[in-house]
């Protein structure tokens, strides 16, 4: 089977031309000015923008929870990413504390093997970091095709390893040829906020806000950067939130040192506001939480000066009744938000359209930064000859606005519910299928293949 | 006249792959996998690499000084630049104080056009910002597709403009969509201690070094960088060669702002100790002057951790008569020397073989960040549909020895007699032409056009 | 003649105790509980303070400008500040381009000597930096016992002398053993503003305010600090008003290096939008202007974590009349205010009293620091034995009004009108004679005495 | 009983004058030129320096330590402490996890009381915070004049709090209107390298200081840092010894915070190159490690810029045998170096003697900062009137050399064999009783008195 994408705006981290593509099976095999080929199906690109597909690099489907789980499977979760143009996400595998690895990824297969729509990797979650966990370690980046292990600086006596744990798993991937990546905040600090706050009977939750200020993060960010800098890991910090944070990296930069950063589409375009109101906040409690303006200054600011190299979404689904578990006790809300299905659009539509990022950085963060610093390029996040051929049409003009009655996550509520936007994603392909056209999705359940990873360097 | 170049191994800034590129007049115009074409002309590139024409941003032709001119003109410059793989350069206009932009560029005109070998464009050089000047901007911008103004915060009396006059062109930069650039040192420090020196008899080369140190660097990138801060003017620092001078960058970092950073070669891979002999450190007497190993440990980090977006070299070659100038007076010593046949060859050894950098980096701040930055792209700086054919087909493995005997620069020594390296460029194409091919420049003096550029936003 | 103030709680930089202080003659000879001596007076201090005469390093008296002079002469400026509590001043003398040093302090001695009430001291301004300057550096410092010189960063064609004069002049005095002071703004940004200012019609004094934006004053203070860590020389940066100014002396820590730092009362106390009035904020339009709440904080701050050594005044009023001058323009209206008799009350009153600083830091920044900084320790600036006799006996529960209509300054209006302070100066010695009681002068003009300083090593 | 003091050259943290100082009881009741008093004694200071008495904030005497103790007494350490002019301590009582202060105090009150020598005070270091803890902040502040406490960020399982307890603390202790200390390195981190070392055979000395490496005090100074400001809580860093960590509270001066910082006399005088020998390293054992000559200049700095407060010791002795307890196994060296006696001698030769400090300076970081910090001033830490009188006259003149043959201490080494120094103490009061002449010891085993300590602020 081929495809012919004719005519397109085609954008890349780097480049950025009008041309055609012509797909064989499942990747590209030709671009070129008006390409005299025939193809299966041909697509008019005209007056369109071609993106690779995007990669989001930090989701969590039927993550489990409190004996249930987030709300989007593996299944709904790929084919709401789908709609949204990104093609590829990367998943957390969580180890259980006394369990091996090797458990907690067999069990993170059997729900998402055959029944994911989209492709999908998994990123390994280091809980209990031993001799066992150790040996393991150099399995999963052999055998297994992950490359990058997940740690915890908060949630103690549940997926926490203290800092001498950080320090031996630091120089065993460094070993091993992979990366770790980091929820920096204080966590021990959160504990006492939290437990304080609760105590006082202050329970709504802004004080879930309130019980994650900014200098949990920005002074475990530094401690990471600084442990990352002694054993000479790669390091990737995950959903960072504000200006403290990002001034741990920028203090690191005079040592010489890069830290990889990602932040996500929340942190860039809502703010803490939306916390004062009632039970309401509950649908954008997430850790770390919403921050100020002035972060949000701080994070576009950020991209645009090359040390935050990834926009992500942290998605983490629960339908409203989930979320009313913490109806009494902001510290039962579950955490999380939707955001797999709305990136794409909304860093777009808030980026690109009023001109705070350029089309080449809107790829770069949201589409090859992801494949290249987690080992999946170049099959993955780019055009190019010989990548997969996961390609998004999108019409740079169509306005249209967000809601949970169209939106296709497995979520009854949207964190940006009336929000209208400005550029709409039309035509989706994954490894040259047809996956998503007029809003429908045209591929099966099934589809989505896992994408083995290779080692890395630090260096993209 | 079309050209096939067949299975090279393809880098531009984002990507990396196996294709063929089929050439259709000057442009590129189609990419894939033994794409069935047949052309005028095909070249067997397996087992090379193929980088996008390199793009030199800083370079000094036939620049006028003291009764006599660098030792390279736009034609023997621009050839020894295709001979190591540079396909395009900007050369500084530079206005005379109490003259007009106007003048300049016409003198400038009457040495390069019709001569040039490589295509290029100009930066304009402002040193009397006056009511005048500022009305010329525009037209600058406008009409001759000059849209950066080089400033000198250093040579008081000759190209030096002070910050009331910088301030002043800043905004009108600014209002008309250009950038400013500028050499940042204290030159009224350095005046000072030239003077001091001579007055105590120290007249070796050792003291060019030492009436430059690190301090004047440092404190004047970080007043260009506060002014345009101030202004909102997209900024560039042209050569930076130290540590202070990134921390001033790494510091501005913290209020949000985004500063262009441009070294050059030489900064990354030679030293200080070449003055510590006597006049032959000559050779290497340029400003600023070469520093300190872990200043070129700073510049290398820079480059990774995204502050610093380009690599060129301030090329500005003088016979060693000339140099001699300087024999009994290190003041009287011509500035600069001879690099733009040598710079992608060696930050490809020294750079990429080496492991400092990875090859879509080598690309990016040789080839592609200085087409953005300075409104060329996509026409130049990367291998995609419909940008110019400029093309360098390289072999990885091939090694070689630099040499005056053997370079093209128009200088009688090499600043890198001797080295060898790894890696040769061995195939050009400026614009679908074979330029280069077997060590010999195949195209004419006059082959080489001016090349207009856009407006730049200050982001990419 | 001899005094004995009875019961005091005596206060210096480094003490707090009761006790008895016996002075004979001008000095202080004695200091102990209900010492049992007989003095030819008694000054009963029971639940008062007592704290060392306060030094104001920063005045300027009978200033010539535009053909008059600043208001207060050097008899009526020291007077007022006796009734404030400040027992020694210290003057600008200000070089004339193109003259000598000494000519500038013949003038000013033909002004000061023998009319002045208070004691005082001189600094030389050094305006025009030469050879035959450079050789009376040293006369200053040997036979004048003038050893800081003040230099201007702004003002060009009248004060102002460029960086290479400065790395001169620094290299000169560090030989001497003197300091080099600074006016730390970037006097051609400001000028530039200015111009442009003006030529938009904004004539308004908040212009002025406009016109020297944070940034100036920022940027001129890491330049000093470069230049006195480059040469070594005791740098001391004259009325720091904010946050970016501080921050790059904070920066200079480091690198190991000590900047001194002085604030005025009133960049502690007010603020700019003292300017957001019609002509009326001509009152307090003054070199660098009034700034932010932020940076109010920020200088509270820098004095309690050791940053910021002294509080001056920058004294510098003139009358309303004189001010009328730039009714039409912000730039003509004399720059400065009336604050010598006020700095010590306020500070008492909005730094101790509100809890911001201690007593002994109060006595550390208003009395002890100014004296050993510029050498006139152990003579002045404490209460210990063999010191003069300059003493404060102050009633810190007394509330009082300022105005215009009860100060003793030469000017018609206050800067603090209606500002109720508590805290109040009773009685003042001058090397043992009462100079101040109940709100009257006992000294006559021409009883101060110039005071002639020591050699300074930068460290206190 | 009364003692004049005659004709010696006072210095306290202000004042540097030549005066009489006449004693009666236990204060000093007078100060003056040629007192015209009797006393029952009389000592001619003519020459010499008369200073406070020491105060060493940062003792560990007879501390328990694997089933031993500390080799001085509170008998010998107090009086080694006097020796050395040293008149004041402040010893650390150690909560035993699961245990109260009570118990801990009552275990340290068995030592010291009616045995120590020199005056003394207690510091309590919280290795337990919960509720019972809590409730015995506010007892100890209150009713036992302890008003510091003590954290450790090392040492998990026997004296490590996490962070959580520690803002717990933080806020108890500012409502209590303490202050907070702490050893701040990270333990984890060191914890993790101790194992490594060992697990690979690396048993000498010099592991003991890799496995501390800067980062470690760095990041965990940074991070304390973070938490005092998020509480507002008076904070303090214990022992504070390189660049890395005196950096993060340079950093912390940016948001306008102060930490008061110690240093002791070892790192400013010694350097790690002490440990690249054999057993013989474990003399200087202790933690954190000795540094490197970059971090003593930064140090020396520090004192100079006003950002570190204090020189203290942290004397904390053992004998040789002791220290033999780690011959194969640097982990199981008793750690700390004995310094009570050298510390005023050392600081003055290496400090005062050697032009790196003044006078003024050594008495503040030496005498009265500790004092003031602390809650015992101004009983203690100054010369003034009503203070005790706690008085050192030492020759600046004398030279002599540090031996355990001529020490005091009850350790059979010396960190400073055969160092010479210059200045001497000759003769030390306590509360007017003399203590030592001629290098006798005057005063009998429980002279010494427990100091209670006020409630702090935070500023001084
Ligand atoms: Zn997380
Ligand atoms: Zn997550
Ligand atoms: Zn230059
Ligand atoms: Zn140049
Ligand atoms: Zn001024
Ligand atoms: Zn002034
Ligand atoms: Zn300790
Ligand atoms: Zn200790």
């Amino acid at each position: 089977m081929s495809v012919l994408i004719k005519n397109g705006r085609i954008i890349t981290a780097a480049d950025d031309y009008i041309a055609d593509i012509f797909i064989e099976g499942e990747t590209i095999s030709a671009i070129g000015k008006d390409l005299p080929i025939k193809a299966d199906m041909t697509i008019d690109a005209s007056g369109k923008l071609v993106f690779p597909g995007g990669i989001d690099p930090h989701v969590h489907l039927a993550m489990p929870f409190m004996g249930t789980f987030s709300s989007d499977t593996h299944e709904t979760g790929t084919r709401a990413a789908l709609h949204g143009g990104t093609t590829t996400v990367i998943d957390f595998v969580l180890q259980k504390q006394g369990h091996s690895l090797k458990e907690a990824l067999a069990d993170w297969n059997s729900r998402a093997k055959g029944t994911t729509v989209g492709d999908y990797s998994f990123h390994m979650a280091i809980t209990d970091f031993n001799e066992n966990t150790k040996a393991e370690i150099r399995e999963m980046v052999e055998n297994e095709g992950i490359t990058s292990f997940k740690t915890f600086m908060a949630y103690k006596g549940a997926l926490m390893i203290d800092d001498s744990q950080m320090i031996g798993l630091m120089q065993e991937v460094k070993k091993q040829g992979g990366m770790v990546t980091v929820h920096a905040t204080n966590g021990d600090v959160i504990d006492y906020l939290v437990a304080k706050h609760k105590s006082e009977g202050k329970t709504a939750p802004l004080y879930h806000y309130l019980s994650q200020p900014e200098v949990t993060e920005a002074e475990a960010s530094g401690r990471f950067a600084d442990m990352a800098d002694y054993t000479g890991v790669p390091g990737y910090i995950v959903h960072m939130t504000c200006e403290g944070a990002l001034n741990a990296v920028r203090n690191a930069t005079r040592r010489n040192q890069k830290v990889f950063v990602e932040t996500c589409i929340q942190y860039l375009v809502l703010d803490a506001s939306l916390y004062e109101q009632n039970f309401e906040g509950a649908k954008w409690v997430m850790s770390p939480p919403l921050r100020e303006k002035k972060d949000q200054e701080s994070l576009w600011a950020g991209i645009n000066q090359g040390l935050i190299q990834v926009v992500a979404t942290d998605h983490c689904p629960f339908m409203w009744e989930q979320k009313l578990m913490g109806k009494d006790d902001f510290s039962k809300i579950p955490n999380g938000h939707p955001a797999i299905e709305n990136r794409m659009e909304l860093l777009y539509s808030e980026g690109v359209d009023k001109g705070k990022i350029t089309l080449n950085k809107y790829v770069e963060v949201a589409c090859t930064n992801p494949a290249k610093i987690f080992g999946m390029f170049p099959r993955k996040g780019t055009i190019a000859i010989g990548s997969d051929a996961d390609i998004v049409i999108f019409d740079p003009n169509e306005t249209h606005t967000l809601s949970a009655k169209t939106h296709h996550m497995n979520v009854d509520y949207s964190g940006y519910e009336g929000w209208e936007l400005t550029g709409k994603v039309k035509t989706v392909l994954l490894r040259g299928q047809m996956a998503i056209d007029d809003n429908k999705c045209l591929i099966d359940r099934g589809y989505g293949q896992f994408i083995k990873r290779s080692k890395v360097s630090g260096k993209i």
